[in-house]
């Protein structure tokens, strides 16, 4: 990210944090692309889910103008942050740009990325599985987040992704997964979250109409592995 | 706007009121640039104020990324439309598509237009007048508003911008018409909206956080027939 180095702070963890929460917990984006016929940056909202290595995601038609657009050409940047009350600009938002990849029909990431997008966003059943929709990753290649008023920092692409994220989802139930994490939080009587997705690295919560991510400290190995590292996460919710 | 036309209706006064209001109402954007030296579409949130002409306006820092962008490439869009509760594709909103114009500082448009900014966002008094803060109005050229599922159409730059409005504002008091129309909303009873702003084709209002842009019947001529236009313009206020 080009930006004037005495405006950034360093990129700590806890900067990390916050830049993967706003996509991990974002249920909508400002989503531009380069119109093809008047090369117009284009910014329109979408509809944001992730998949399970962080990577947002997109469910688009193809009578809209960004379909077009990122077919035409894959760069693309998204705004995540909600505004709140008060000033606008005292809320963290992060400017991500990413390279669009479109998720074949038919295959294991589309059955995947699918099923995480519905969980999102259950009224996406209307039209999900129309012949013009078409679901598209996001890949960040790197990101400015604004922490509010003269605290930026400039991310990449390994500060948001989880590499080897799809590699330990293989065998992972994420319907059992929510499952379980729901019997916990229901146990917990501290909090009023239900989940409302699961991936070995941690759970997408919400709260009326609030959403966290939850973090666990590590990535589960399996099941039990994963119901423990939730059990000892849940102090950490706000 | 190249859009699938059976996807478009019909641009009717209804479309053309809401799409004014989007951007009258509005605190904020999201603003994309082309960022020059990737290329990559770049949004980020802004603060916005409209001139009286009804062209959206912002004050960027030298400093910022979409500064250096837009210096190189005039060409922006702007989102405008708050999420608001529950499905955030239910809400109406509007891309823009301007080309921006720097506002040379101690011209009479400056002095203007940083007036209307400040009222808009009085904390802006802190740092506006910082020599590496520049004013730029953000000339529409097309729209394309959504004002809900399947509701798309397409403005053109004559249904957001009032085009004589410039030469209707000479000699037009804003500070003594905003104080005109404090004294009739107080004496009104019916509504807790305060005026922010005032320009001779209507008026800002405020309520809590909810901002609302009420467009008088015709043009006032002075400030007595300015008077009388919003007096008979208050039952409008929803």
């Amino acid at each position: 990210m080009p930006r004037k180095s005495d405006v950034l702070r360093e990129t700590d963890a806890n900067a990390i944090r916050l830049g993967r929460a706003l996509i991990r917990e974002a249920q909508y984006a400002a989503l531009a692309v380069i119109e093809p016929e008047t090369g117009f940056p284009f910014v329109s909202r979408a509809l944001l889910a992730t998949d399970i290595d962080g990577v947002p995601a997109i469910a688009i038609s193809k009578l809209a103008t960004h379909f077009g657009a990122i077919m035409a050409d894959d760069r693309v940047s998204l705004l995540t942050g909600v505004p709140g009350k008060g000033d606008p600009l005292a809320h963290p938002r992060m400017t991500t740009l990413c390279r669009a990849v479109r998720v074949e029909k038919g295959s294991e990431d589309h059955a995947r990325l699918r099923a995480r997008f519905l969980r999102r966003h259950p009224k996406a059943a209307l039209y999900i599985d129309f012949p013009d929709f078409f679901l598209f990753r996001l890949r960040p290649i790197s990101a400015s987040l604004n922490g509010g008023f003269g605290r930026a920092y400039a991310l990449d692409a390994s500060d948001l992704v989880s590499e080897d994220a799809l590699s330990t989802y293989v065998g992972f139930d994420a319907e059992a997964a929510i499952s379980s994490a729901n019997s916990l939080l229901a146990d917990a009587n501290t909090t009023k979250h239900n989940c409302i997705d699961a991936d070995p690295e941690g759970v997408d919560l919400k709260n009326g109409s609030e959403y966290v991510r939850l973090d666990l400290n590590s990535t589960a190995i399996d099941a039990h592995n994963f119901v423990a590292l939730l059990a000892s996460s849940l102090e950490k919710i706000p």
